[in-house]
């Protein structure tokens, strides 16, 4: 190798040291959830004597998110929803991830579906080429003419469990292949081309997969192995082959033909890391927009916020928060929700 | 009240959380650090023997801080730049923050400028109706002719200077219209304004001031302990009067007349939150775009990255990652950097 050639023990070094980071990172994550944990408990006592507290998050999240509650989930939302919570249940998990986390979603007694709990867990894999969350379709038990997807979580639940009676190895592309045939497929490919020609229901969330393909807790944790000892090579400083990765993917493949929330991976990383911890914030912005800026200053900005412009300086001098003011400003528990600021779609 | 409406009690209840979730946010910062330090040294370490690591990560960097680096900027990073340093300066100061930090740029002797050093202080600060970060002008010793800002740097230094030679209160809308009248006010707005018909040097950076306008320790300090008491008062149930919150702010001010570089605070941040602990991902990304995916999902993952995508599924048989192979790719250290894959103006 010529020498001006970047030695191969420095980029084993920097290999074994992005290792480190993401460790550090697993256990920064462990802590956080640590430090947060009382302070959600609290939380969720104080919501719970607080009519539409989540519908009402919900209906002042970002664009990010709020673009995919269309009017009818704010409907039921509104009408039913009374708890909302994020867990991250693998945390100490050694075969799983702190990166893992679930959505539960708590009802009251409703005329949309039966269920009183809908929880949607998120794993976090690993494939050979990629890495994410993938997440079972959760079963909605929508009562007759209220399915609000049109199927579709019924069509992907269905499909997820023919794979399951199947086994199909789903890092295996001939496998994959071979399921494309089965009618639960074609079923569900079919809804969703259908459903492309209108705004899909919030709710569709509970149908999504991956923004991949499935990966299995077996597969990430083979995967996670061998990377493990790869590594473990590279700090050793043994040579490694090319040869030594084989991939049986069907690069031809369009893993997404059977995605029903396409987006839906981003769409609750910023639920779980943006709406979860700021929602106090957001519950408070549906009491009055403009008061916001000067009571958020002072007593909670969140990492994301912390170059938060001053937004309005116009309305300066009349935008005293006064708590007694604002909490005279009630809304009525059995109104809907306020009018959307904005709605993308 | 009508009894439907939202009971003070919890509003002052989500008030004091909010506070306890920011508490727990600065306790996350500290403990990310202390996970992180030991890490950062030893990158550091290997950094060191790495020639052009810190321009080849600036040349990989994402849209929102490369569309920032001009031409000649990237010049004087490959030609001079020798080491980059991030670090927490107030984080353990009861009366700083740990959001605040530091950026230090290390050169060596070079045409354009006399310093070896360039450090750029950010201060997390409260004003009464904005929080973030500030920055005093860092004076760049330029040699003749070489000035890539066109004495934008000069000139905020100089505005700065004047501010504290006169002890302008900058809280006080009125010290701040008379600041206005002050010469070196003209002549940095008179440049700020001919600037803006074109691309301002990435090193106008070192002038930054504020997003909002130039908030004091000392006004920061009273504005956090203000809103501490009126926490505290909010704890204990003590209704508030509207009127305490007097603000002599004059909003028909704009501010932003002498800001050299408008969004300074979104930059560094990204600089800070995503360049900084990614820099081996950019750095590697110079070797090979190709190969990264695989790569990349083995061994680090940010939390930013944890949705990463699997970009191109058609090149999966032919995207093995061989250590040695990117090694011998090896660039030499007397090189540019190579041509940038994006640059949006």
């Amino acid at each position: 190798m010529a020498e001006r050639e970047l030695p191969q023990a420095d980029f084993a070094e920097l290999t074994v040291l992005e290792a480190e980071f993401e460790d550090a990172e697993l256990e920064i994550i462990r802590k956080a959830e640590a430090l947060h944990a009382p302070i959600y408990r609290k939380r969720a006592e104080v919501i719970a004597r607080i009519p539409h507290f989540w519908s009402l998050v919900f209906e002042q999240t970002p664009p990010e998110i709020d673009n995919f509650i269309q009017p009818s989930d704010s409907a039921v939302f509104a009408d039913c929803l009374e708890t909302f919570d994020v867990s991250r249940f693998e945390l100490e998990d050694p075969n799983g991830s702190p990166r893992s986390f679930s959505l539960k979603f708590g009802f009251s007694d409703n005329e949309y579906f039966e269920d009183r709990v809908l929880e949607k867990k998120f794993w976090f894999r690993k494939a050979k080429d990629w890495t994410g969350i993938v997440s079972e379709p959760v079963l909605i038990h929508w009562k007759k003419g209220k399915d609000l997807t049109g199927g579709l979580t019924d069509a992907a639940y269905n499909l997820f469990e023919a794979r399951k009676k199947l086994g199909t190895d789903t890092s295996d592309g001939k496998a994959r292949k071979r399921e494309t045939q089965l009618p639960e497929h074609k079923i569900l490919a079919h809804k969703i081309e259908k459903s492309l020609e209108s705004s899909i229901s919030f709710f569709g969330l509970f149908a999504f997969v991956s923004g991949y393909r499935w990966v299995s807790a077996e597969e990430s944790q083979k995967v996670t192995r061998e990377a493990k000892e790869k590594l473990e090579k590279v700090q050793q400083g043994v040579k490694m082959e090319g040869s030594e990765d084989e991939d049986d993917d069907s690069p031809e493949e369009h893993h997404q033909e059977v995605e029903v929330f396409a987006g839906g991976d981003e769409v609750v990383t910023i639920i779980v890391e943006d709406m979860w911890p700021n929602a106090i914030k957001y519950y408070k912005s549906t009491w009055d927009e403009e008061e916001d800026d000067e009571d958020l200053s002072e007593l909670e900005v969140s990492e994301s916020e912390m170059m938060m412009d001053h937004e309005d300086d116009e309305s300066d001098t009349d935008t005293k928060v006064d708590i007694r003011a604002l909490v005279g400003k009630g809304r009525k528990s059995d109104q809907s929700p306020p009018a959307k600021k904005q709605r993308q779609e």
